[in-house]
């Protein structure tokens, strides 16, 4: 029931960002008060007991559900952002995109070998951006890390990159 | 007591972005679970009887507070967010820089006349950006309009160019 309120509340817009690509609007669910709850509460429930210390998002979709999610749990907010948005020292990870490639940067003293990390963004895709904030969150040695979406695109496969030892929950499967 | 804490925890960080400019860090606020809790519980006291409706944030760092106080105000989230990322018919402001000019938009469908929205960003400096949001979101008419910051640097002077009719607060004043 609640699944089936995300679902309807979804915006399908055709062509954005470029021609053929269906794209999943979200802000649609943020919009409305009850779907923001829900997500909140399915989100809550899937990650209550896991013992999260930190949530780290991903700009800018990531900094939506990801600080909620922070503060229901009883964690810190962790910004993995572009390159030059970070005040202070950071760490990067560049990784490949089907033109060219990306940069991610987190700050060198976001998090320690003591935090349990719940990495978050909106949706799994190809799963590159995703993989390499895996890669940076991994160099500062937390106990463990889980990954979690608003949506996965079942049919292109993103979960197949990454390590199968970490756990990747999402909220829908469409 | 509270307010100190937040304090004690900002991260000041010299010649960022630019040479000269001492930067507030808030990224250390969020970090902290309890400087997050803090400031979701200041905030949501703020206006917790105003009856808001949905929670308007600007891209990236209003994006991470705006949704919080959303789900504590059972309100909706609406980004706003720089050119060509929001997938859905737009509207748009455009507002001089130092150098330059800058763009925000805003969903055309993203709020109406029944709508009392709390505009919400970090920090309040010169206040262009939020100028400009608040130009936004008054050209689709809702029936109050609250502004929110983090921050506001008192010796800039920031509240001067709005309209003295909108009810400004920060939960720190520097």
């Amino acid at each position: 029931m609640r699944r089936e309120k995300l679902i309807s509340n979804i915006r399908n817009v055709p062509d954005f960002p470029i021609p053929g690509i269906q794209f999943k609007d979200v802000t649609t669910l943020f919009k409305d008060s009850e779907c923001l709850q829900i997500l909140s509460d399915i989100m809550y429930e899937m990650y209550k007991d896991k013992g999260i210390t930190k949530v780290v998002g991903i700009e800018s979709r990531g900094f939506i559900m990801g600080p909620i999610l922070a503060t229901r749990l009883n964690a810190g907010f962790i910004p993995i952002r572009k390159p030059g948005k970070l005040p202070a020292e950071t760490i990067e990870e560049t990784y490949d995109k089907e033109y060219g490639t990306d940069t991610v940067q987190i700050h060198k003293d976001a998090l320690d070998a003591n935090d349990i990390i719940l990495l978050h963004d909106d949706l799994l895709a190809t799963g590159g951006t995703m993989k390499a904030a895996c890669d940076l969150v991994k160099r500062l040695h937390p106990k463990a890390i889980y990954v979690n979406f608003i949506i996965e695109l079942k049919d292109l496969n993103g979960k197949d990159i990454f390590d199968p030892n970490i756990e990747i929950q999402s909220v829908l499967s469409l």
